[in-house]
C-alpha cells in the first residue's frame, strides 16, 4: 500500500495486450487494487493475477466510482479500468480508432461520434444530432446501435441517414475489434437497416467523399480530389 | 528483406513510447524500411536506429505513398509511420483521445471532430459543419485551428460557436499532448477567440452538459443528471 493514495483511470482499448500502451500497463502493475466492470477483467488476467480485483456488473457505475474514491482516500493506489470508448486519464486506443483501422481509413477527415442509446439521453436529442451530422456530411460513427431493449432506434437512424446520403454510400460495421471473434462487414447506406448489429457493433457511415477500394473504406483529405 | 513484400501503416499516437502499443512496436521492429514525415522520426529514434529510414517533408504525401508501394512490391517489409490523428491499419492513441485524457473526460458522450484547415476543404463546408455540430450540441474537437497562412478562420469559428453555446461553456486547449513541451489551458467560449492557438493545438469545446470540476472537463453520460 502506498502512503498517499492515488486514483488512476486506465484505458484498456479493445482489450488485447497488443493494443495496451506501456503507460497503461505500468499503471496496472503499480496498483494495489483494480476496480472495474466485470467484463473487462478477462482482458488483463495475466497482468493482475496477484492483485486485489473488484469486479462489478454494468449499471454499477456510481458504486464503482465511490469505491475507487474510498480506497484512494484510505491510501491505496487504485486503478479503475475502462474500455477504450471512455476518455480517460491514461488514454487508450479508442474503439472508434480500432474499428476505423480495421476498415481502412474512413475517419481520416471530419467525423462525428454518437451513441444510439436513449437510456440516458432523450431520443429527440439523438435524432437532432443524427440529422445534423448527416446533413453536414460528417462521416458518422454510431455506437450502441441496438440492444435487447432497444430495437426500433437503429431503423429510425438508418432512415434519417438515407435522407442525406446516396444509397451507394459505403458503410463499414465492426464487431469486437481485435478480439478473437472480430467481425468486419461492408455494406452501403441502402443495405444498412438489414444488417445484424448489437451493443458490440460499431457502425461507420461514409460521407460524400468516402470510397470503397479493395474492401477498404477511405475518406480522402483532399489529395485525391 | 522478406520474400513477399508488405506494407503497414503504423499509428504512433502522440509519439512518446509510453503511448506506443506493442503491436505498433512489433511492426516497426519487423520492418526493412520505414517511411514517413520527417517530423515523426524523432519519436521513434531508439526503435529504428539500425533500419533504413526515409524521411520526407510535409506536402510530400503522394511521394511517400508511392515510394512505400514501390518498396513493398520489390519485396520489402515497409512501415509507413503516421501520427495518431490518422486512422491506420495499426491503430494508435489518437490526438483526440490523448488531449481529452489530459483534460479529464470531455468526450465521454457524443462528439464531432473537425479540422479548421481550408487548404484542402472549402471553407463553406467547414463552416456548415461547425454550425451543424454547434447547433446539435455536440462536444466539438477542433484540429488545426490556426497556422502561419490561416489566421482569420479561428475567429470566425469562435463567433459561430458563440451563437450556439453560452459564454460560460468550458473549453480546453491542449498543445503537444504527452510531449516534453505539453501545455494545457482552460478557458470558456467567451475567452476562446483570445487564446493562443496554432497547428499543434487541439481545442475541445464543451456542450450544454459539460462541467468544469477541479480543473477537469467532464461531459456526463447521464448518471449525474
Amino acid at each position: 500500500m502506498t502512503q498517499t493514495g492515488s486514483l488512476c483511470v486506465v484505458g484498456l482499448g479493445p482489450g488485447t495486450s497488443a493494443l495496451l500502451t506501456g503507460q497503461a500497463q505500468a499503471a496496472l502493475q503499480g496498483a494495489d487494487v483494480i476496480i472495474g466492470y466485470d467484463g473487462y477483467f478477462q482482458w488483463i488476467a495475466d497482468l493482475v493475477r496477484h492483485k486485489e480485483c473488484i469486479a462489478l456488473p454494468l449499471t454499477q457505475e456510481v458504486a464503482r466510482a465511490q469505491l475507487a474514491v474510498e480506497r484512494a482516500l484510505a491510501g491505496q493506489a487504485v486503478s479503475v479500468i475502462s474500455s477504450g470508448d471512455d476518455v480517460v486519464v491514461i488514454p487508450g486506443v479508442s474503439a472508434v480508432n480500432a474499428c476505423a483501422a480495421l476498415l481502412g481509413a474512413p475517419i481520416a477527415h471530419d467525423f462525428a461520434v454518437l451513441s444510439l442509446s436513449d437510456l440516458l439521453t432523450p431520443w429527440a436529442v439523438i435524432e437532432k444530432r443524427l440529422a445534423a451530422a448527416a446533413e453536414a456530411d460528417f462521416v458518422m460513427v454510431l455506437l450502441n446501435p441496438k440492444s435487447a431493449r432497444r430495437q426500433w432506434q437503429f431503423a429510425r437512424a438508418c432512415a434519417l441517414i438515407g435522407q442525406h446520403r446516396t444509397p451507394e454510400t459505403p458503410v463499414g460495421l465492426v464487431r469486437n475489434a481485435y478480439r478473437p471473434d472480430q467481425a468486419v462487414v461492408l455494406t452501403t447506406v441502402s443495405g444498412l437497416a438489414d444488417t445484424d448489429v448489437d451493443m458490440l457493433t460499431t457502425v461507420i457511415v461514409g460521407n460524400s467523399q468516402t470510397r470503397c477500394f479493395q474492401s477498404r473504406l477511405i475518406t480522402p483529405r483532399g489529395y485525391m480530389c
